[in-house]
C-alpha cells in the first residue's frame, strides 16, 4: 500500500483496498439525496455533507482503526420534495436493490464491517428497515447511523435558533458555508427561512402521514437559514466527524 | 344498514360496508406479529393487542366519526425473534406487497381514509417507510400509528418499573391479563423478566445494528413481566384506545 | 409443555410450539378470503369456516398425531367479488410471497409437515399451482386441501337443495348459523338466493373465462341461503372436521 | 390479404394479420411443455399436440369465425419430470410474465379475443389462476381451455384401456402415431406402460402434494402406451379439433 | 440411444437426451422474434432462420462434437416493430426470466455447454448483457452468437446490394426463398424495398435512441428484398451453418 | 437564475434547475463504474472520466443549447473485475431500476431530453438494451452514448500503441494524468501493461462468453499504461468533450 493518507475507495487502487480489507478496515458508505434545498443552497447538500463528515472522521481515527469511505450514493428517497423541481428520487425497492448489491460487493471485496452513514432525514426509517433486511439476506454485519444523529449534541450546542437539523436551515447552511462556501447563494439568504420541523423519524406526533414538503413550507426551507455562519458550520462538521470517529474506535474494534 | 354496533369489517356485510364507505368511515388496519413472547405469553400478543385497542377505540368515537376495523394482519417483521422458535416472519417486500393490495382494495371499496395501527416494535420503521411509498404509489391517504405511541402517556403513568412498552413485559403481560387472562401462563411469571430495552425505532443509540433478540435476553423477555397486573392492563388498554379515539375525532374529520 | 389442549399457534408460547415441533406436529394453515357474502352473511365467512374446521379437526385427532393451527390468513383472491364492495383481494404474486414467507418460517420453527386448508373457491387453482412452486422453491413438504373437498360427502348428504357448496348458500349459511349465529342477518334470509354454480376449479365447462360474480348473481348469492338451518351447519362442520382429522391420521403419520 | 388458407400467425404477414384483427379473429395460443414422455415418445409431445389440435380446429370453423394460431409456447411447468432428464421447466412467475407480454402484444396488435389452448396437465391449475390474474391486469378478454378437456368425450369413447389422457399413454401415443409417426420409437412400445393416474387438476384425492413423477412411475409412463394405434390417434385429434371448433363458433361469436 | 440422426431436443426422448448429455453435447438454443417482415415475408422469419441454421450446423459437425438443438424461442424484443401490427414483443425482464429458467433446466438435465444462437437484430445487445448476468447468476458456461455474425463473411460475399443483413431484405428474403419458398408472397416482392440500415448493435452512430422502425421505413423493409434469389439464400444458409459448425468444433472441444 | 456558469445539477438550486428545464436544457447523465484499474490507477477512473467529459462538453456548447450534468452514477456492471478485489458491481435489474427512477425523476423535473454518457466498457450493451426498454416504459426521449465512442477519432489519432481505449491503458492513464495527476501511482507505471483487447461490445469474435478479466490479464491492465502522458490525456479529454458538444448542438436542437 502506498504511503498515501487517502481514505476514499474510488481514489484507492484495488491492491491498496485489498490491504485495507486484510487489515480489517471499516467501510463507511455515505448516502444523501439530490433534492431542493431552498433558494440559497444547491440540491446536492445532503450527499456532500454525509461524504464530508465521513472523510473527516476517517482521518481522525487512530491507526488501529483503518477506514475506507465508499463512493457516496447521491440519490435517496425524496418524493416529498418533488413538487419543488430539481429533485431526484428513488423508490424504496430500488434503494433496497442498490444497497444489497453494494453491501454484497463490499463483502466480496473482503471487508467485514460496513457502516451506512446517512445525510438525509427522508432516508432514516427506510434505511433502518433495510439494514434489518440486508442483515438477514446477506448474513453480513452492516450498521446504520446518520451523521447528524452521531453529532446530535454538538449540533444542539452550536445552533442558536434550532434544537437540531431541519432542512436548508441554520445548520445545513452553516455547514455548506464552511465546506463549500462558493455554493451558497448569499443574495438569497434573507429568503432562507421557514417553519420549524422535527425530522419525521424523530417526530413525537403519534400519527404519520406522508405529506409534500410544500405543504409545510413555501420557500423549501424549514428553520432559519439566515442565521447561518461558516464558524457554526465548521464546528458542526468537526463535531459530527469527531462523534463518528469515536463510534468507529469504540464500536468497530479489531477482532 | 342493520342497527348493529359492529365495527369489524369481517363481521359486517358488503352492503353495510358500502354504507359506511359512503358515510366517510375511517378504516383502521391493525397489524401485529406472531412471535415468541417469553415463557408466559402466547405468540399472538402483538396482533391481539393491536386489534383490541382498535375495536375499543372504534366504540369510543362519536357518531360523526364512523370507524371500521379491518381484519388484523397477524404477521410482521420478526427475524430477530426467529432463534427462539414459534415465530413467523415476513420479508420487507412481502409486507409491502400485502399492504399495497389491502390499501388498494380498501380504496376500491369506496373508503377514503386508512389508518394502519401497529402493535409490534419491529414493524415501526418499516411501516413508516412503506406508508411513504404507498402514498406515492396509490395516490391515497394512508396514515400510520402504533397503539403504544398514541397511548404513550398512559403507559408511562401506569407502569411501575418501566418507562414504556418493552417485550413480554410489565405492560404487555398486564394487557393480556386484562383482555385474555386465560392465555397467561401464570406459573411461568417469575421467569418473565429480562433487561430493559428501548424500541429500536426510539433508541437514542446513534448506531443501529440488527441483532437477534436472543443476544439481548435469554428468556425472550425485555422488562418485568412479573410486575404485571390485570388492573394495569385494563388501564393501558383503555387509555390507548381513548388516545386513538381522540386522534380519530380530531384528525380524521368529515370533509 | 403445559397441560393445555390448545391447538392454535398464536395461543401457544414459543416453548410449547418447540415441543410440538419436536413431536412431529402437522401445521394446518387455514386461508380464507374477506369478500361479499350476500345480504345476510358477513364478509369473513370463508376465513371463519376454514379456521373453524381446522380447530375442530385438531381436537379430533388422536394423541399420536399432534396438530397446530397457524393463524388464519384472512385474505385471498377475490377480484371477482370486487364490484359488490366490502371485498379485499390479493394479487397472485402477493399470495405467493406471503405463503412462501409463512412456509419458510414454519420450516425454520422446526416443523416438517404443513397442510394448507383452504376455505375459498377462488383460491383453489392458485393454491394448487403455488403449492407445486413452493415445494420446489423451499424443498419442504407442503400439502393442500379445501375443507369442503375433504368433507365433500357429508356436504352432499346434508344439503337438501345443492350438490355441494356454492357461495353464501344453503351450506355456508348453515355453517355460520351453527358456529357464529349472531352474525347471520336473519331478516335478509329471504333474499339470500341466487343461481346454482359449480366452483370454477370443479367446473366441467371446457372453457374458462374470469368473470365478475355480479354477472352471475345480482344478490351476491349462488345457491339457496334461505334453506339453511343450524343443524345442517353443525353436521357439515363436524363432518368436514372429521374428514380432515381422518386425513391427518392416515396421511401424516409419524416418522 | 392473400388467398391463403394459412392460420399460423408466424406464417402470415403483418398486413394479413391486421386484416384478421379487423375481422375480429380469435387468437388461439397453444402451450405445451418439453418434458420426458417415456421411452418411446419425444419430449415435445405436449407442445406438438396442442398446436396440432389448434391448427385443425382453425381449419374447421366456418368463414364467419376467423381464427389465428399464435406461435406455440414449447415450455411449461414440468418440475415433476425433472428427475428423468431431458426436461425443461419454467417457474410460475416466468410463465406469468411470458403470458402477460404475449397477451398484451396480441391486444396491441388489434385482436379482441384470446383463447389459450393447453396441452400439458401440469399447466392446468396454473393457467386457470394466471388467466384470472391477466384478465384483471390487462383488462382484456382471455379464455383458457385444454384440448383434452374440450375433447373429453371423444377421448373417453376412443380409448380402450383408459378413461382419459394420462402421460405418454394410450392416448398420447396414439396421437403421435397419427400426426408424427416417425417420432414414435416403436421398439420401445412394450416398455411404454405405467400405473393409471388422474390429472392432478382433476383428481378427487382431497389432499394435494407436489410429488416427482418418478415416485409414480419408473418408466415415465402413466397408462398404456402399448395399446396405442394411429387410428385411435386420428380419431382423438379430429374429435378434439372438432370440439374446439364448436367452442369457437358458439362462444366467440362476432360482436 | 437410437440410430437416429435427430438433433432436435423436442424430437428426442429423455433417455436419448441423457446419453447426449453424458457425451458432452453442446446445446444450441435458437431465439428469434415474431414481428413484421415487410409485405412479402411472414412474421416468423427470425425464428425460422435461427433454427434452420442451428439444425444445419448440428448435422455438419463431426462425431466428436455432439450437438442438440433446443426448442426455438419464437419471441424476442420487438417493441420497435409494434406500430406495424402482427408483432409480439417481450419485456427485457421477461426475456431474462425465460432464459434463466431454460439455461437452468438445461444445466439440470446434465449438459455443460449452452450456446444461444440469435436470429434477430433487436435481441443482440440484450442477449449480450443477459449472458453476462446469467453466467454470474447460474455459474454455468453459456455463450452467445448470432447466426449472421458467425456467417458475416459469406453474407457479405453473397449479397449483391447490401453489406450485411438488414430487415426483410435481400438476405432474409433469399433465405426464406431457399428454406420455406411457399412462405414468400412473390406478388409483393416489388414493394419489398426500403432504406439501408445498420443493425443498432453494429451502428457507428455514436448516439443511440430507440426509435420505431416505422420512422425508418414505411414498407417495413430495410434493404432490397426485391433482389433476393433462392440461390443466394441457400448459399447464405449453408455458409452460416458451416461457420457455426466450425465454431462448435473449435470452441467447444471435449474436456 | 444566478449568473453562474455552473452546469452540475447538484451544484445548482432547484429554482435554477427549473429555469434550465424551461429553457429546454439537455440533461447529461454520466455513468461509470468503481472497479480495479491496474496497479497504478484508482478504482474510480470510469466514473471520473465520464463526468469530466460531460462537464467539459457542457461548457463548450453555445448558449442556445443549455446543458445540465446530473450527479454521476459511480456504479456499473463489473462482475468481470470482482476477482481482483476493490470492485463494486450492480446486477442488471438493479441498474435498470436505478436508471428508471432517475429518468422518471428528470422527466418529472420538467426536462425533455436525457443523454446517458457512459464511461465503462462493461456497461455498453446493457445500457443499449436498457435505453430501449426505458423508452417504452416511460414514454420519454432518452439517448445513450459513450464518451469514447463520441471521441473515437481523436482517441485513435492520439494513442501511439492502441487503436482505441482498452482498460487502465495508454488512453485511460493519460486522461487521469491530465485531469487528476495526483491519483496516478507513477511508481507502478512500469507494471501497467497487459494484452490488447477489444471492448466486448465492439468485438468481432462471433462468440461471446462472459469471462473474468483475470483470465485475460494478471495485472488488471489491457493495453499499455506505461506509454501514457498527460499531453495525450488532455488531447483525448478535450477531443471527446468537443465531439460530445458537437452531438449536443446538432442532435438536440431546440423545438
Amino acid at each position: 500500500m502506498s504511503e498515501t493518507n487517502e481514505v476514499r475507495w474510488n481514489h484507492l487502487t484495488a491492491a491498496e483496498l485489498n490491504v485495507l480489507a486484510e487489515r480489517g478496515a471499516v467501510v463507511l458508505l455515505p448516502i444523501g439525496s439530490t433534492e431542493q434545498h431552498g433558494p440559497h443552497l444547491p440540491t446536492g447538500v445532503d450527499d456532500f455533507m454525509a461524504a464530508e463528515v465521513c472523510r473527516r472522521a476517517a482521518h481522525m481515527v487512530d491507526k488501529r482503526t483503518p477506514v475506507v469511505v465508499a463512493p457516496s450514493i447521491p440519490f435517496g428517497l425524496a418524493e416529498h420534495h418533488m413538487l419543488f423541481g430539481g429533485t431526484l428520487t428513488l423508490s424504496l425497492s430500488t434503494l433496497h436493490a442498490l444497497l444489497r448489491d453494494l453491501c454484497r460487493s463490499i463483502d466480496r471485496a473482503g471487508f467485514d464491517w460496513i457502516l451506512i452513514v446517512n445525510g438525509h432525514g427522508g432516508n432514516m426509517t427506510a434505511l433502518h428497515a433495510l439494514i434489518t433486511e440486508l442483515t438477514a439476506e446477506l448474513s453480513i454485519s452492516v450498521g446504520f447511523t446518520n451523521y447528524f444523529t452521531a453529532g446530535r449534541m454538538v449540533i444542539r450546542e452550536t445552533l442558536e435558533t434550532q434544537d437540531g437539523l431541519m432542512h436548508a436551515c441554520e445548520g445545513e447552511t452553516s455547514m455548506v458555508m464552511a465546506a463549500l462556501p462558493h455554493l451558497v447563494r448569499t443574495q438569497e439568504l434573507d429568503k432562507a427561512v421557514g417553519p420549524a420541523i422535527t425530522l419525521p423519524a424523530e417526530s413525537t406526533d403519534p400519527v404519520y402521514f406522508a405529506v409534500s414538503f410544500r405543504v409545510i413550507t413555501e420557500s423549501g426551507v424549514a428553520g432559519n437559514g439566515d442565521k447561518a455562519t461558516a464558524e457554526k458550520g465548521e464546528r458542526i462538521l468537526d463535531g459530527c466527524a469527531q462523534a463518528l470517529a469515536d463510534l468507529l474506535v469504540t464500536r468497530f474494534r479489531r477482532r
